[in-house]
């Protein structure tokens, strides 16, 4: 079964426009601050924690996209459910929000796992997922 | 031909999070100011004047889609070409991040054009995007 | 006794930037999330609710000022520490945000109650806060 | 006379709040842009390009205050006004946002010149602003 973390988020005046909805890149930071808390849930560690306990450089997105249902407006509490999938060296996360049950924001994300290339520390080099936190996924 | 615009952007320090890079929500918030520029240019009008002038509610955002070549970092002069594809009630715009020639970040987004509903101002209808505005982009 | 909220909040790495420590501006974001919260907490209702409950037209920031200590960064769990003083058509909130009991922001803000000007809605004008509301306080 | 720097900025739709006016933290944003363009423009160089060229840790916020006097809304163009009073190891810059000639926002924050702590890396250390760059603000 995949690893699955869902966070209530109450939608903030910060996150809103003149439109009065979510100006919609605050989204992608909730969807951030979403996979940080799945690995953290599946860890036990912050993400800072988790990179420098494998050694790792992060995991920086390599693709998103995403599909704006029905607005969120402020003072909503919204949920986002985040959903893992792990390949070898990058994973998908898919992200759902919904408000009352109802879609709001679909999104899937690819970050790919990466370490600083030893012969040159100012690249990176994806690297399989370590098997510890494979683990931890239940994968 | 497809209408086009090009606008030259200073990557800021309030774009970049601790990794050093651009924190890619920043990216959207850099191709919806896109989006607005190619409008102005083609109208004359800011988005808001646009919107009055055509008796519109908005361009709400359907779908958006990125995928990050390279990260861009802080006090990069990176180049955003947006180029516009106009539907019948809805548009595409594809948004092109560069620096120095090479790609960083390739985005399409899909919004549509819609008017408040004359039974339910609370609603949206999606509506033809209107014939001046075509013009105006040369379709 | 002066009316106060105490709000946990995890710094994200949304709110950092690349010194690895949170960009200012994302404090004075959790400042005005502390305001509303303060107001909520003390009437029941969230910030537009009260706002269209009293017919006002909210309470726009007339001054800030805020003492930056000790840096805060990216995991770090801060408590936010708001305090409100009531004056006749205008308050102040102090905000300190404190992390292991260590004084990291210190801020003081004075927002005005307003509302609608009736001889010219583009106007506002500043009007008592009710006395509903200074009753929720304790005031 | 004292060094000063002016800057052009349109009021984007990401700087606005659902009162339709810019939601006062993105003004702090613009202020840390501000500043950081007139060093750049004193110095010929970039922030960070300066930082390591005179091997310092950065210039962190120590105080600010602003006091707001009008807002300001999507599609507006406003001038950015900064001028800089340089002390021993610290410095102050005013800046002032007005919108055709007429006031908006002041702010005035005082930073703190900084090193690495030779004896503990993960602390800093005030230090006397470069002669260079003193004599680069005629001071």
């Amino acid at each position: 079964m995949p690893f699955s973390n869902v966070r209530k988020v109450r939608i903030e005046w910060s996150h809103c426009d003149p439109a009065g909805i979510v100006f919609y890149p605050r989204y992608f930071e909730l969807f951030d601050a979403a996979t940080a808390a799945l690995f953290e849930r599946a860890t036990g560690m912050t993400m800072l924690q988790m990179f420098r306990a494998f050694n790792s450089a992060g995991y920086p997105l390599a693709r998103t996209r995403a599909r704006f249902v029905r607005p969120t407006r402020y003072g909503d509490d919204v949920t986002i459910e985040s959903v893992v999938a792990l390949g070898r060296a990058s994973f998908d996360v898919a992200h759902h929000i919904t408000r009352n049950g109802m879609s709001c924001v679909e999104c899937s994300e690819t970050r790919v796992w990466v370490i600083q290339d030893p012969a040159d520390p100012a690249r990176y080099r994806s690297q399989p997922i370590p098997e510890t936190i494979r683990l931890r996924f239940g994968a």
